[in-house]
């Protein structure tokens, strides 16, 4: 008996299912990206499919659903939950395709976060030297590696103690004598000492080039340095390709549990996503892999594990300790990082597990941690992490907000690419949507800032109420009942870039008030907890690319941040990429980074009796309590 | 056409040649272990085997030489200038046979050179801690390497800062939890940091065993010492495998250099020989190499090189500058030694290609770097190496004696076990050899005692003028002509414990001269460069297996050793392998031996005008001018 097969239409890809295997299994195998927010537990009901010729078995027949295309030619199913029994033909709609593979580029950070001055002496992660060696003499008998220690004395006395490895001492005595002595030698600092981790050919010293890197839940940025001046080269952003495993760490450590190869798996992923990062990025600029020879990481405890090949399991269970905290430098081939293979790799610390190198790295951007005045950092990415503290003391938190602010899930939504509606009004009397998009192109869809006037303006138009829910009695077309559930269309197919109808779905107005009730509730069980109202922050952080986009002023009236005033809201971009930029280039910045942790203390919301609640008060727009929104009272 | 075939009768081994091929290249690929001192250059006439059967090209007609065996029924044909056409079955004599894989049981180091009491205090290479650490709780997150890490803190502040590698954390969430937050943490010392190099059951914390190791050109020495308190289990030797692909460093460099896999073979052979001595010294003390957490190795820079595989061809090259001099702590699983795969391994540094890590380990243990007056330290193996200096400056040299009183090329010769002549006098009137055996077991052959003794005994004895000739006109029996060459036979077939003839070819004697003359002309040159003379040497430490057996007074009487005052000399044994375990209880001892290198000097006596004209002078017994042996000439 031979295995059936999985035909996924729209990527040319045929894949033979093993017993027992559900449409989704099969998908993940073979590298076809369906969203799988719940981690195939039939829950979220992203992955939905058509199953476009042949039949398949439920898996839970209790629970089966499924139902006839539009057009009659196909049956809409959960791909998690259709084990495959005989040859099928599927069809991974647009919106349950989990990762656009798309590599775009991003503006280079600049602004204060990636002021280095506060950061000198330059002491990049990685350094190269050229040295013009003399050969050894009768009278100069000095080893090959003693030769190379003191030329870089030489040159820089603080760089001692000097250390290698094995590997590099096997290359050695060729590396010199091939190149007559005059060679590019590449150092890392390791933070005990130095080690030389490369010896070549002398030109290679004229080009040091290192990345900073921002693993996110849902995004990866990587951003190209030159190491000898600091300027940054270009940056390319591309989404995380393990949304196919997932839309959130814990599902994605819980697929990794299910399976034997699952850390592997994982780790391949992320390593795909930042080769396709790369290989854009070098294309882009011209250069040579080689040229590489430092990096340095921000991530999330989850995808910092998840990327070196540590066990993340323990995140997920209570009280969420990594492995590890401060980590130690690690070479680019251990890392699987398509580079100089001894580039050296430095990864932000983690305090816990839901507060990891990503924050560290934006309490290093920003200087709160040097800051004497009360700071509030808010990071809104598919996890909401916060961070209130000053020079003396630092505590954070985080929330699941999910990634339905980063569009995640959203039918509607999309990257802030061209076509993008990043701002809009709904004008109830003409029955109109005002907006503007991304270059001005047709509009496609709503990117993150999007959303959120969306929403602002649904709210104020009454459209929905404070709960979110659509008014079916509103007397608009535009708010209209599909199947079970109440949408509100945004653009009709002659109105949109699309030609489709662009709407919004009860369901995405529920995922973006609990992201967003998530997010406040976290900020505000933080500050009380010490005895703060959000009118005490002096300085408010907004950090990610969400955060960076955002119309404030949108994002207090619906509740997503708390009520400060609008002067002392900072919007800093992506703090974490900046953070990772600072250790790419200063060992004082690298310390520091390291110290945070000690001063960091994590306030675990899972485990405090307020946030459950302060959550469901939250879930409003913008708040239950109306009083903690004075400017939006008014 | 099928490849011609060598069969290696004694060894019932085949093996197919490959075109070109001479029986040696044939013998070495299969692991058949035939002397080459010349490494196949047809020069040292070492590799005399006999063809039972087929016949064989000569690989260079004009220096052809063949001769039917006594028996009749065999060819004696060089194994290095013999290509393989066709079949043949070849015998090995065991005088050609250049390795005897016997592991034997040696007694461990006592005395001075193993007194920790002046490296106190104990701070072995690694160490193992018993944690019993409480898990996570909500209100202790501590990450799990900061766990440990804390908890090592607080047993020993001294061992910051700790470090780990990356593949210690991918296992160390397992590794807690499999074993209940109840761990043996090993940490090796890197003098950098202490690395984190191994989390496992509690249990294994109970042994921390280590291993000081002497790799010899011709023989290895381990011995198994109890990191905890210090004491010595035991120790094993073997002959050193890599005899086979030549006597000497520079004929084995240079076997590596004549084919692309040979640096890798060379290094597969001294991995073959280690594992040989640790699989005995395990199964007689009746231990688990897991428990075995580091080793201290101390060699010369060559056979470091090639253990290391790194590239040795710098060393035969003058300068002679090795690839490094001081290296980095390794692990186990990079060296090859079959340990704890992250066991920490040191290796004592190398001044130059040819004063190595024995000759610095050997300094360490007599602790003449940090005497007030004038030491000697001679340390005669296959190479001859001298140290003159104090505590203020260190001069070395080494000079090729060659390995002719370790026994190797030497028919007569043998390891000093059972039936080893140790001392022996020849007493002409009755025409009778008087002799003390090991055990005394009926003599089967000389140890190197024994030749320096035969020496002695003969020139006195007059049998060999000062040159070492054999006085053909001698009037005993004793004295014969065997083809070309006069020879003295010892014992008779009914004599021996062999039941066959043992005698001194003028060959051997001429080998031994050149042996000694190399020794006592390093010696003179090294002492006269620096306007010194015997006399002014305070303490002359003899060192070595070889050099511990001697009998001083003989030794200055063949003109072995200069003529100091015989109360001035220590015989130390084994510094190399005493050094290797000093450095691997004591990081006073590790610092010392990586300090030593900076203050010790190398006198390269190749480079050196004087050093060939004393040399032939010393070609005598004891040496052309015999007022410089004024104790001898009484």
């Amino acid at each position: 008996m031979t295995s059936p097969t999985v035909n996924f239409h729209e990527s040319a890809t045929t894949v033979s299912a093993e017993a027992g295997e559900t449409i989704l299994e099969v998908a993940q195998r073979a590298g076809v990206p369906i969203v799988s927010y719940c981690g195939g537990q039939g829950t979220c009901k992203q992955c939905k499919v058509i199953i476009r010729e042949g039949s398949v078995q439920p898996k839970n027949p209790a629970s089966w659903r499924e139902e006839t295309t539009e057009d009659g030619r196909g049956i809409r199913v959960l791909a998690c939950q259709s084990l495959v029994t005989e040859d099928i033909t599927v069809e991974v709609p647009l919106g349950a395709l989990g990762v656009d593979p798309t590599v775009r580029d991003v503006d280079v950070l600049t602004g204060e976060l990636v002021d280095l001055s506060e950061f000198s002496p330059s002491t990049p992660l990685a350094r190269q030297f050229a040295l013009r060696l003399s050969p050894p003499t009768h009278d100069d008998t000095l080893t090959d590696l003693d030769r190379i220690v003191q030329s870089l004395l030489a040159e820089d006395e603080q760089l001692a103690p000097l250390t290698t490895q094995l590997g590099l001492l096997q290359q050695l005595p060729a590396a010199l004598r091939d190149n007559s002595f005059e060679v590019a030698v590449a150092i890392t600092d390791t933070g005990v000492a130095n080690e030389i981790r490369s010896v070549r050919p002398i030109g290679a010293a004229d080009s040091s080039l290192g990345l900073a890197i921002d693993v996110g839940t849902s995004t990866v940025v990587a951003q190209l340095v030159d190491l000898t001046t600091g300027q940054s080269l270009g940056a390319s952003i591309r989404r995380n390709g393990q949304i196919a495993y997932g839309e959130d760490v814990i599902s994605r450590i819980v697929w990794t549990q299910q399976r034997d190869d699952g850390l592997a798996r994982m780790r391949e992923s992320i390593r795909d996503t930042l080769d396709d990062i790369l290989t854009h990025l070098y294309a882009q600029q011209g250069i040579d892999p080689q040229q590489v020879i430092a990096a340095s990481v921000a991530a999330n405890t989850t995808m910092t594990s998840f990327l070196l090949g540590i066990d993340a399991t323990t995140v997920r269970r209570t009280p969420h300790t990594p492995a590890a905290s401060v980590l130690p430098v690690l070479t680019a081939q251990e890392v699987g990082l398509s580079t100089h293979s001894q580039a050296g790799v430095f990864c932000h610390p983690a305090v816990s597990g839901f507060v990891g190198g990503d924050i560290t790295a934006g309490i290093l951007a920003t200087r709160m941690h040097r800051s004497e005045g009360l700071c509030l950092l808010v990071d809104v990415g598919t996890n909401g992490e916060i961070v209130i503290g000053n020079r003396d003391w630092l505590m954070c938190a985080s929330c699941s907000a999910g990634p339905a602010f980063e569009g995640v899930g959203i039918e509607a939504a999309m990257a802030a690419t061209a076509g993008a509606i990043t701002s809009m009004h709904y004008d109830p009397k003409a029955d109109v949507i005002k907006y503007e998009t991304v270059n001005d192109q047709p509009p496609r869809g709503l990117c993150g800032t999007g959303l959120v006037e969306m929403i602002a303006s649904l709210a104020e138009t009454e459209v929905i109420d404070r709960t979110g829910t659509i008014n079916s009695d509103f007397p608009s077309e535009r708010v209209r009942q599909i199947g079970y559930e109440a949408e509100f269309v945004l653009l009709w197919p002659d109105e949109s870039g699309t030609g489709e109808v662009i709407c919004i779905r009860q369901h995405d107005l529920e995922n973006l008030l609990r992201s967003k009730a998530a997010v406040l509730a976290g900020i505000t069980v933080l500050l009380g907890n010490l005895g703060f109202e959000a009118t005490d922050v002096e300085t408010m952080y907004l950090a990610g690319t969400f955060g960076s986009s955002l119309d404030v002023e949108k994002a207090v009236a619906i509740g997503l941040l708390p009520d400060v005033p609008r002067e002392r809201v900072r919007v800093v971009g992506n703090s974490a990429l900046a953070g990772a930029y600072l250790t790419l280039m200063s060992s004082k910045a690298r310390d520091e980074a390291n110290q945070i942790v000690s001063s960091l203390t994590y306030l675990d919301l899972s485990g405090d009796a307020g946030f459950m609640d302060e959550f469901i008060a939250s879930d409003f727009i913008p708040h239950t309590d109306l009083s903690r929104f004075p400017s939006i009272n008014k």
